[in-house]
């Protein structure tokens, strides 16, 4: 029987290509429950996707408080889901806390080498200024963990919208 | 007072660019003192160079059991050393053992994404294999923090080989 998700879908949900193509390669009746598809995530993100895997997925991601300008069609996927995640932030900010934002991500990204990555949703942006400020004195790998812990939530959280598009229309899946 | 250390002298000590760079700026009389010196290494290493910079300094090494064939002259003083570290290794390896090391040393990369590093000073060939078959079972994450732990053990042995060569003689010092 044929998978019902592409590698392409599994690169909206983590922008390793190590990760879509596993999660592309493992059995496909596993793909047909959700929670072992998140398990499978887990444990191909934790054990099997290398550092450098790792940095390809947080570069994948806007900075918070800015959207996407990729054009692949994986990316724009991504994108429009990041802009759901991100609609709480969105919607408690304000001209002068979004420029906070702006410049800590800043400081976050010249120290860390990578953008600040945060599971948003639900998130008010004070709420993500506070953990930013407070994850910014992390030491660097410690921030490199906790960001890939990050990732793996925003993972998840699209895993369960990727099953819910697919769920009942394997014929409308998409190439 | 002119320090009598270059920033490339701290480059053959650890490949990254980054703690090169901060190795060079700190102040010069803590760089009059050795254990100074050390601690200075340890702090810049572990909290202020970031993950890429981690990368960048593994992937100055050459694969153990190999020399590497780079030409600056930061890497000719790293490979001159480098050498001298695996003298026990070599004198103890067999052609076999230096197959079996060359193999597992792929599997590693091919896991991890960068080279397989270990202090090698006074170690033998088979413990080195043992140590690499024994890592290779490592998470990605765990294994990297390994790495940057025995990266810094062989920079402190190297800033101790640079304090040996330009203890007395500050007027001698290379450009």
């Amino acid at each position: 029987m044929e998978s019902r998700f592409t590698e392409k879908d599994f690169l909206a949900c983590c922008g390793s290509t190590q990760f879509a193509k596993q999660m592309s390669q493992i059995e496909h009746y596993l793909l047909n429950n959700l929670e072992q598809a998140v398990e499978a995530a887990r444990n191909i993100w934790f054990n099997k996707v290398d550092v450098n895997g790792w940095l390809e997925a947080f570069a994948a991601h806007p900075q918070i408080g800015q959207s996407s300008s990729s054009s692949s069609s994986a990316n724009i996927k991504s994108a429009q889901w990041s802009k759901g995640e991100q609609s709480t932030a969105l919607a408690t900010s304000t001209k002068s806390s979004l420029q906070e934002l702006f410049e800590w991500n800043a400081r976050y990204r010249q120290k860390f080498g990578f953008v600040f990555l945060i599971c948003a949703s639900g998130r008010t942006t004070p709420e993500i200024l506070t953990e930013l400020e407070k994850r910014y004195k992390n030491r660097p790998i410690v921030e490199f963990e906790k960001a890939a812990q990050e990732q793996i939530k925003i993972t998840e959280i699209r895993l369960v919208k990727l099953f819910a598009t697919k769920a009942t229309s394997p014929s409308m899946s998409e190439n």
